[in-house]
C-alpha cells in the first residue's frame, strides 16, 4: 500500500494515520523526496484503504501489488517527466538524445563534441571521467578535476552533462557540475550508492545490471526513491547470454515491458549493446518503436584515436544522420499512436 | 573458396576443374540447386583464384573467408529474392507479413482467417499442422488430412501455406500442400532434416535454435543449400537467458548483424519472442526499423479460445492495426536508406 | 494419476477402469512397455483414487502432481535398474563407466580401444558413427557399415555398444548392432525420433540439450517411455552459459535435482563439458560425489590424431589412472549414505 | 612482464631499472603488499628479460603472458598460504570449512553456532551483518554494533570472523572486529571497494559476480593485489543461466580452471549455488572433488526460523555430518594426487 500524503499535513494527522496502519501489522516507511511526501506500508495484512482513503492529511491511496512500489505504474499511470532546467526536458512528449564519448580526454575533446552537438540541436551530453574498468592497469578516466573544465564548456552552451558515479565517496565533488548522474552496470545492486543518490537533488540514471533483470531494474530504482530522489532514468544496455557474435545482447524487449511496470523514463543505449559502430542506427531506431524515451550514443570526432571504445562511437558525420533519422522514426512512433 | 559454373558446362570442362582443385589439396563438394551449379571447395591450401576464373565454364569465382560459403555475403552481395508465385515475393524490395494461428484447428477456423487475410492483403498464411510440445500428452496437431483442408482453402483465395515440418518422413506426404516448410527452434539442428529439405524444390523458413548462436543459424541454412535448395529464409525467433519477465529474447540484434552476413531474407517471430500480445506490436515495429524483410505473427479470431499459444495471440482488430503499422514502418524504413 | 494394471488383467476389466476414468473427464494414454502396462491419465477432475486403486485389474495407483508422470519418481521411488546382459547393468549399486573415441574412425581403432576397456574392466564402448556437425562440409562418420564393425569387435569381446543415433530413419538399420541408442544434445527435442525410440527394446541414452532445461530433459524421457520404451537413461553433457573460458557449463546441479525427479539412471559426460582433457578427471571425480551414476568419457589410443575432438579426449594411460579414481571415489560414495 | 623486487633494494637500484623499462616504452605500476614489491609492467615492446633479471635489487622476473599479472599462476606456481593466526590457515594443505548463519541476528544465535562449531572443530564462522537485498524494503543486518558483538564472542572461543563487506566507507570501522572481508556477487566488479581493500592487511574473500566470467574475477584480485593486499581468496557461488530448476548455477567448471590459472586458493559456495539445504551435501562433496581448497556454507540452529536464506542453510545435526563426509572426501582426495 502506499499513500501519498497532503503537503500541508500537520505532524498529528501523520501520527494518527501510521498508529493506524503498524497496528493493523504493517511496517512503514516514510519517504520524502524533492517533490512529495509518502508512506510506504510493507506487510501481508488487510486493511480498508476506503477508511484510510478517507483520514485528514491523505493525498491519495493506492494498493500496490508489486514488491516495489514508488516506482510501480500502478500508482502512478502519467509518465514521470525529468526537467533539467533550460527547457532540456526528458519525457514521453520528446525524445531524448544524449551523445558524447565514452571518455572525456581533453578539453579540446569537449569543444569539439559541445560545437557538434549545438549544431544538431543535442542538449545532453555524454561523457566519462571516473571509468569503471576490468583491469586495474586501463585507463580510469582524467577524473574530478576533467569534470570540472567538462560541465563549464557544456554550461557556457547550454548543454547538459550526464557522467558515470561510481561510489558514494565522489558524489559530493561531483554535485555541482553535473546534471544526471550515471550508474553505471557493475553498480546496478551497489546499494549504498542508490541509498546516497537517494538524498541528492540531481537526476540519476540507472543502467541495467550485465545480468540484471527486469525487475531487478526497478528494486534498483525503488532504492533511489525511497530514499528522497524521484527524478530517475531506467536505462537498457545489453545483457549477456551465450551469443558471442556481438557483445551485448540489446534486450530491446525490456523497453515495453519496463514502459509498462513503470511510470519512470525508459532509454536505450546501442553503442554498449552490440559494442560495433554499424549496428548503432539500426538498433537506434528500433529502439524508438519499442518505445524507448530516449538514446545515449557514443560519439567521436575521430574514433579511431579515442581512449576507450572506439570501435562503438559514432563520427559526428555519422551521427548527424544517426539524429536525423531518430527524429523522424520518432515523429512516426508518437503519430501511430 | 567458390565456384559458380557456367550452365552450359561441358562435363570435361567441370572434371578438368575438378582435378586442378584437387590436386591442390582441397576437397570439393558439388552444389545443384534448382537454379545454379557449384563447387565448394574446402581447405587451406592457397590457389591462384585467377586461373581457376579463367577456365572453360566457371561463371563466377570467389574466395569466401566464413566458414559457410553459399549463405556468405562475400560472394553474393545482392539480397536473395524467393518468388512464391501469384505475385507473392520475399526480398529486400517488400515487406512479407505471414499471420495465422499457432494451430490449425478446423475449417471454420481457416476459412475466417483466409477472409482476414484477404481483406488485409496478407498473402502467407501460417499454422501448425504437426505441433512440436514438450509433454507427449499436450495436443499435437490435425496432421496431414488437417493440412491438405488448409492449403485447399488458401489456395482457392491466393493465399500461401507456410507450415511446420518436424521430421524427414513428413516431407512427401507435405510437399503439394505447402509453399514454404518451416523449421522450428528445436529441429534448427536436425541435420537429417535439412539435409532432405535440401532436395526440395519449396522455399524454407529456418527458426534459429533456443540457444542458437548466428553462426549456427547461417551453417544450418548452408546444409539446406548445399543440399540443392537456394530458397532459404532465415527467422529470429528469441533466444534463452536468464531474464524471467517474458518467455524468450527476442534477439533484435541478430537482425542487422544477419543481414551483414548473408544474402538471404531474415525475418522475425515477436509472437514466440516475450510470449505476450501486447508486445507484438512494438517488438514488431522494432524489427521493421532493425532491417527484418517480414515478420511472422499469430493471429486468431479469438485467441481466448485458440488451443495453444493464445495469449501471444492478436485478434482481428488488434492485427489490422498492427498491418497498417507494420506497413507504414517499413514505408519510413526504406525512406530512410 | 498413474495406473499400473496388472499382466493378466482381461480386456473386460480394463474397459472398465478406461470408462471410469474418461467418465469423470480425464484423457487416457494407455501404455505398454517391455516390462509392463499403464494407463496414464491426464486432466485437473478429481477422482476418488482409493476406489480405482479397488478396481480388478489394478496393479498400482498413484496420484502424480508432476506433469511428466511415468518417469517421476513420485510413483516409482526405486532406482531404476537397466540390464544390458552378459551381467552388464546400470544402476544404482553399481558405477557404469562408457569411454571411447568421439568418432569410429577404423577398425585398428576399435581393437585397440577394445583391448584397452578390456583391460580395465570397462564393458561399455562409446563411438559415433553418425556425427551431428554444425557444417555440412565436415566429417560426418563411418555411416552403418563402420557400426556394423564396431559393434562385431565389441561383441567378440563382451563389450556393448552406444552410439548416436541422428533420425528415425535409421534405427532399422541400427537395431542389431547397438546395446544403448544415444540421442544427441541437438536432438533432445526431436519428438518424432523420441516417439520411435518408444517402440524399441533397447536402451536409450539421453543427453540434455545445450539449453535444455531439467524438466525438458524429463519430458523427452517421457516421450520415450510413454512410446513403451523404459530402458532410459539421462545425461548430462554441459549447458551454454555467458562463460568463454571453456566450452560448455557441465552442470552438476542436474545430478542431485535428477536423481530426485525421476528413478531413472543419471550419467554425466565430462569431456563435453568442459572441452578439455585436463579438466576430465576432476569433473568426473565431482559428477560421483554429486550423485551421477555413471560417467561417459572420450578416450583414443593418439587423441592428437582423432578425426574430431582430440582435444578433449584422453590418452590410454591417462584414461587408466582415471577409471582408477573414479572406482575408488565411487567406493567412498556409496560407503557415506 | 613482472618483476619481484629484494627487500633491500636501494632507492638508485630501483630507479635504474624503472629507467629501463620506461625508456623501452612500457608502463610501471609499483606495487608494494604486506609482504612483497613488484614492478607491474604494462605493454608489448619486447625487453631482454634477463638483461633486467641480472640487475641489482631484482629478486625474480618473469614474463606473464595473462593480462592479469600478479594473481597469475605463470610467475608464482606455488599455492598461495593464508595464515589467519592461532593456527587458522587456508592453503592448499588443508581443506577449509567456513560455516554460520546467512545473518547475524543477535548473541544468542551467534553463542549457539560458536558452541556448534567449536565441537565439530571448524574455525571460521561466517555471519552477514550489512545485508545486500534486492528490495530497500528488506531487512538489511544487525551493522556494526551487532559485528563487535559477533567478533567479541569468536574471538573469546578462537573463531575468526568472515563478514561481508558492501562500501569502502565501512572499511574502517570493520577492521578491527573481522578477519576475513567478504566480497559480495553484487559488488564484485566495485573497483572502489577492491582498490580501498588493497591497502588493508586483512584477507579479502572475492565472489565471482552473477554473470561475471572466471577472467573477471581474476581481475577484480588484481585489483586487490595491486592495491597491496597479497591476500585474497576466490569463491565460486553460482551463476545466472537459463535453468530455472534452482537459484543459481553452481559452476564447479571454474574450480580446476581457476586452479589453473591462479595461485590463489579458491573455496564454493554450495548454499548460493542451488539455494536448496537438501543439495549443500552432494555439491559440497563434489567441489572438494572438482578441487576446492573449502567451502563457505549457511548453518543455523533453527533455518525454519533464520532471519533470511532458511531454505538454503542446514541445521546442526546436518551440519555435523557434512563437515565429516566433506572431510572424508579431501582425505580421499589429496591421496589421490
Amino acid at each position: 500500500m502506499l499513500i501519498q500524503l497532503k503537503e500541508d499535513i500537520s505532524a498529528q494527522q501523520k501520527s494518527g494515520i501510521v498508529e493506524k496502519i503498524t497496528g493493523a501489522g504493517l511496517h512503514i516507511k516514510e519517504v520524502k523526496t524533492q517533490l512529495n511526501s509518502y508512506l510506504v506500508c510493507i506487510g501481508d495484512e488487510e486493511l480498508d484503504i476506503r477508511a484510510i482513503g478517507n483520514m485528514e492529511g491523505v493525498g491519495d491511496i493506492h494498493h500496490v501489488t508489486d514488491n516495489y512500489k514508488l516506482v510501480s505504474r500502478k500508482w502512478k499511470v502519467k509518465d514521470t517527466r525529468i526537467d533539467l532546467g533550460d527547457d532540456v526536458v526528458i519525457s514521453r512528449e520528446e525524445f531524448a538524445i544524449m551523445a558524447g564519448p565514452c571518455a572525456i580526454e581533453g578539453e579540446d575533446q569537449i569543444r569539439n563534441t559541445v560545437d557538434h552537438l549545438v549544431k544538431n540541436n543535442i542538449r545532453i551530453m555524454r561523457g566519462g571521467v571516473f571509468k569503471p574498468r576490468s583491469s586495474p592497469y586501463s585507463f580510469r578516466g582524467v577524473g574530478i578535476e576533467g569534470l570540472k573544465i567538462f560541465s563549464k564548456i557544456c554550461r557556457e552552451q547550454g548543454i547538459k552533462v550526464i557522467t558515470e558515479v561510481m561510489h558514494v565517496g565522489q558524489i559530493d565533488d561531483m554535485l555541482d557540475h553535473v546534471d544526471i548522474f550515471q550508474v553505471g552496470a557493475r553498480n546496478s545492486q551497489n546499494f549504498n550508492l542508490l541509498d546516497a543518490l537517494g538524498s541528492v537533488d540531481k537526476p540519476v540514471l540507472l543502467k541495467r545490471g550485465m545480468s540484471g533483470t527486469i525487475d531487478e531494474l526497478l528494486y534498483s530504482a525503488e532504492y533511489v526513491f525511497s530514499g528522497g530522489n524521484e527524478k530517475i532514468i531506467l536505462c537498457e544496455r545489453g545483457i549477456r547470454t551465450h551469443e558471442k557474435a556481438y557483445r551485448n545482447t540489446l534486450d530491446l524487449n525490456a523497453v515495453p515491458i519496463l514502459k509498462d511496470k513503470t511510470h519512470l523514463p525508459v532509454i536505450v543505449d546501442p553503442s554498449h549493446g552490440l559494442g560495433l559502430r554499424r549496428y548503432i542506427e539500426p538498433m537506434g531506431l528500433a529502439a524508438v518503436m519499442a518505445g524507448a524515451d530516449g538514446v545515449i550514443t557514443e560519439v567521436h570526432e575521430h574514433p579511431e584515436k579515442a581512449l576507450s571504445d572506439g570501435q562503438q562511437t559514432l563520427n559526428f558525420i555519422e551521427a548527424e544522420q544517426y539524429y536525423k533519422h531518430l527524429r523522424e522514426t520518432w515523429k512516426l512512433k508518437i503519430s501511430l499512436k
